[in-house]
């Protein structure tokens, strides 16, 4: 078989599996999208490793070298799964004008201080102060336990219905200002690894790019779109309004990618802005086949990634569901306290929300594990954490959102298409 | 930088390039998917050389290795190019049902029989009679020039909304005999070239292998979505028929690359069978953006691998001329001749639509490469064929239909959302 014909069959079952785990999970009335999470830990390599294997034709194109093959093949899951994340958090965007996000704007930047400060401390305290850990090390811990990873809300809260409701549009703008928390973080920890002190000057100017990013795409992007997206009608090019959306998308995830922050918030950002001229040209109903087609991989290969044998360690797993208990107490309390006002169940749905770590926290336990900061084990215990945070959210926010479907969704969006398909 | 914000930057480049060329090329007058092929031209590695590099970020994840990277960045722009031709041939499968290939099968089969057989004998005839090469390399370079590759007949079709044409039906069902064909003669040519002579008997399994496997997958597929389609409405998860084909969309790609016809093949029949349901599902209303999105790559990543260097040896130009021009010929003339009953003007669409080569003259040239039957110089007029063949048939296909729009288009499918987006 030749490279790119298993790569395609790879890609089959991959889809195969998180369709199937979707309807099962739909039909168990639990979260599709942990069907699809189980689904990837299931065929991935290290369970029955039915996916990200490469393959005798693959290796081939290799000359036979043993570590590249899987290198690429890594890579090409990795740019797949990235689209789909992208694709995700650009619909959602489609779905939150920025004046949505600046009327919750304060509330939203209480909670993401908050969730910020208070895990830091937690995991800070936990292992430095009671574990007697190192301090570089509890400092890592700390680090790794702050950045939250929107994705997975966001898509419970799509499949919910509910991506419209003030308790989402809080989560959304605290997740972008988290983000840009989250990379002065990297840069924080990054610097004190290698130089042993932090530059509060370098994260200074860091941050101010980070905002200025933000906010000079929010804000012109929007005005942009207000004032000259109507002319895309006057393209001439197929279907011209979706092809420049998209195309901004992909620019920005780039582009937000590079000067440090998530492609995803870029994505978001192309969404939000676009999202002024969305019903005029359908972009929500046209970007959902791209999302259908393109999201599962993500959620497969988050799965796949996963290696389950690291729940067997006892000594590993102690610390972790510790450092995972502090890691969900930390969100719900300090984004929880941010927005008391709102009713307990409200802060109970943000707090929770908030709570999902992904990439940044295990980039910065890379980063420690490769400086030699913290050992493998300590590596592992931020890798736990990241997959339960991931794992309980869920079906907690679903049980949250049950008995009241529709209460918080303001009325001008309820006519969206939000998670159901038109004329089906 | 890091290898997946690379990647995304080279995306957003490549499809930058791709909106750009096709709206210029839309003003011009000219098939866009020129445009998008010149564009992969000028951004590739051989020109400006903008994207199909990896960059720092990328050598890094594979230990400063020189050419793995390399490899690795070629699998993920193949896996994601290859991902759009097979969404475009899912789409345009879509649009033909069974009833209308098997109409017009008998004149398909004429078609696809006389444009392989004349080719072939063009080909070999000039490189041995005539130029006085060895008979194992007139041999090849005849069978290279054998395969039509239908991506680009089947884009320009549907630019121009007729792709439900009596004309385009032939060729469509053409290309699919044509193709067994074509597995039929690279088996040949392998045989030939490694034992010296051609196995009957393996060649006649081979051919009965991929016709039981076409067969099979049109009457049973179109059996079961007709009787079960309806059906799908009853999953629980979103958008399930839409996920449904698109799942099996991969499978008959994967499936059919597998047993050694073309992965779009598989995407064509898997297409054609779900247009059986396409009203209900509004199956092509859903594949359009995901088209929109994806196909762009496929073709600006064709355009990127054009050497245009080649174009200015001389020595190699001479011939490849010729070999073009009887490329084009053969399958004029062979598939032309075999619907001269529909007139004269259909006969030409038909062949030249039949005309262009792709990717399995290019495997024919290197396999002979590879196994010493063929120099260099012959791959390399191979290669310009392929190229030439592609660029030549859009103008001519526009000219042909040009102040006939819409007059071979049965009034059943005129209905169909042919080449526009809807509500725009």
């Amino acid at each position: 078989m030749s490279g790119i014909t298993a790569l395609l069959f790879d890609l089959f079952l991959v889809f195969l599996a998180a369709k199937v785990a979707a309807e099962l999970f739909e039909r168990i009335h639990q979260p599709p999208v942990i069907g699809e999470l189980l689904a990837g830990v299931l065929i991935g390599p290290f369970a029955l490793g039915l996916i990200g294997r490469p393959d005798a034709g693959l290796v081939e194109v290799f000359h036979g070298d043993a570590t590249a093959p899987q290198e690429a093949i890594d890579l090409v899951y990795h740019l797949v799964a990235e689209l789909g994340i992208v694709v995700l958090l650009f619909f959602v965007g489609l779905e939150t004008r920025l004046g949505d996000i600046l009327r919750v704007g304060g509330r939203a930047g209480v909670v993401a201080v908050l969730g910020v400060v208070i895990p830091f401390v937690l995991g800070y305290g936990l292992m430095g102060p009671i574990l007697g850990h190192p301090t570089v090390e509890s400092i890592f811990v700390g680090a790794a336990m702050v950045a939250t990873s929107v994705g997975i809300t966001a898509r419970v809260l799509r499949d919910l219905g509910v991506i419209a409701s003030t308790e989402a549009r809080i989560i959304l703008g605290a997740a972008v200002i988290d983000d840009i928390f989250a990379m002065v973080n990297l840069a924080a920890v990054a610097g004190l690894a290698t130089t042993g002190s932090i530059s509060l000057l370098g994260i200074g100017i860091i941050a101010g790019q980070a905002l200025l990013f933000t906010a000079f795409v929010a804000l012109v992007g929007r005005g942009a779109v207000r004032r000259y997206g109507l002319r895309l009608e006057h393209l001439k090019m197929d279907g011209a309004p979706l092809a420049v959306s998209l195309l901004v998308m992909l620019g920005l995830a780039a582009l937000s990618a590079w000067i440090g922050l998530a492609a995803i918030i870029g994505a978001f950002l192309a969404g939000m802005v676009f999202a002024e001229a969305r019903e005029h040209f359908e972009l929500e109903h046209q970007t959902l086949p791209i999302y259908q087609f393109l999201v599962p991989f993500f959620f497969v290969r988050t799965g796949a990634q996963v290696d389950w044998r690291l729940f067997l360690d006892g000594g590993i797993m102690g610390v972790a569901l510790a450092v995972t208990v502090l890691a969900l107490a930390g969100k719900v309390v300090g984004c929880g306290l941010g927005v008391l006002g709102l009713g307990r169940r409200s802060a109970a749905i943000i707090g929770v929300g908030m709570a999902p770590r992904g990439e940044v926290g295990l980039i910065v336990a890379s980063l420690g594990l490769s400086l030699g900061a913290i050992p493998t084990q300590i590596f592992s215990v931020v890798v736990i954490m990241s997959i339960l945070t991931a794992l309980v959210v869920p079906p907690v926010l679903r049980v949250l959102y049950a008995g009241h479907p529709e209460t918080e969704v303001s009325a001008e969006d309820t006519e969206s298409p939000a998670g159901k398909l038109p004329d089906m």
